[in-house]
């Protein structure tokens, strides 16, 4: 087992931090590394920005679903999904004019553009936190970010096609911290081969025990088990119902239609 | 510099495999380091395909936009954003009957489902990418996997809320094998402080005057400059479209709505 395999296999995510900045050579590594990670088309149609104001970091600490510990991080990352430059570059080689010319449409960033650009910006900051792991720095997503686009969009001076998808608080770990990996699902019910294999109901009982474990009977959803709660907690919270507002917003912006005529 | 970094900084996409297969051991080590990466509330919303059988790996290569060395890649993996399981384990546990009971909605997998489960899927992989590297296996992303759900979907056996949003061909290197790193735009136009940058007019030119530098006069697309080039081999080529096409579609599944009214 090398040392890289090791890393991977003991991180979690840190939501405690030493009390210290974290130095520019260190956050250079963490930046160089992400913008290393492969991206369709050698595009890179992402935007990172570096976050150490703390009024900022108070305010996301808010508006991603109250986690006070965003504040506390030294660094926080903001991945954006990012159409805009290139756009621009569309725009200013007069793209939209090359396409009246020649009979074709000039569309706007679309479902695709999203969705590419999202997952760029995210294998980014995956390469930004095994980079940050090995120089002792830990560090935690915050998927909330995706809620509230239009505050964000106003914090953050976004353009239009600039969305955030994802975020990332860094710090050094305190002296003598260690968390144990959490556990994760059998691996038999994650990876198939050849083809997926939908787990049978006996199979989603034992798939979900360790959570069903986990039930309390006495719980202020009124649930009989684990799934219930679950569902009232996270996948229909008002958090997620906000993210889902969020989300649609963006797909309406990122529509693939025709520039001209909007 | 460790070696973490510097395997950070070094990969490139790999096309080109040794020309034998990759043992259980080493693929084994592959899919623990993709299991182990972060994902939301622990809820690990995706699964993994892998798939060494050619006469898949065939057909991949032409749905996928027609990359004949996806048949040659001795190991495929299929990440697919999946929410169908959490959707059983809420059914098997009813669920439905409890939001009945307490006047809630039972709802769909939602956007916001949709872009956690694909983020993951994507903070798995490059795990995945990494691990790989640090073992002599090469890797190349195919984002064309979001093309053509249907087709996908019939081969893969998927249910409803699993839709494939990765794919990593994965092979040794070649003996002797190596390419230098490609070039990336300037970290200033993709790295920003405290705010988004938006990249001024003279800027662009700069930022962009490494592709500029490689417009053909003549070109099939009658294009005059790069960008317009690029507009019509990427942006709006067919599979870009394909690709908008199949990712409606599957935005029209994941929708959020209330299961029992559809």
């Amino acid at each position: 087992m090398n040392n890289i395999i090791d890393i991977i296999g003991k991180r979690t995510s840190l939501r405690n931090y030493a009390d210290k900045t974290i130095t520019d050579e260190h956050l250079d590594i963490i930046i160089e590394s992400a913008m290393r990670a492969p991206t369709a088309g050698n595009m890179m149609p992402y935007s990172i920005i570096i976050i150490r104001d703390n009024k900022t970091k108070e305010i996301l600490s808010h508006t991603c679903d109250e986690q006070p510990f965003i504040a506390k991080a030294p660094v926080v990352l903001l991945f954006i999904a990012d159409y805009q430059k290139w756009m621009d570059y569309y725009v200013l080689n007069k793209v939209e004019e090359f396409c009246v010319e020649n009979g074709r449409e000039f569309t706007r960033p679309s479902e695709a553009s999203l969705f590419l650009a999202t997952e760029d910006a995210l294998i980014a900051a995956q390469n930004a936190v095994i980079a940050a792991e090995s120089i002792g720095i830990g560090s935690c997503y915050i998927g909330d970010i995706m809620e509230h686009y239009e505050k964000h969009r106003d914090i953050f001076d976004l353009p239009e096609f600039a969305f955030p998808v994802g975020m990332l608080c860094l710090g050094y770990y305190p002296e003598g911290y260690s968390l144990p990996p959490r556990e994760r699902f059998n691996k038999k019910y994650i990876v198939f081969n050849e083809k997926y294999q939908r787990v049978a109901e006996e199979d989603i009982k034992d798939m979900f025990k360790h959570l069903d474990n986990k039930f309390v009977d006495t719980n202020k959803y009124n649930a009989k088990n684990y799934a219930q709660m679950h569902y009232s907690f996270k996948t229909n919270a008002d958090f997620s119902k906000e993210m889902d507002r969020s989300i649609r917003e963006v797909i309406r912006i990122w529509n693939g239609k025709n520039m001209t005529s909007i």
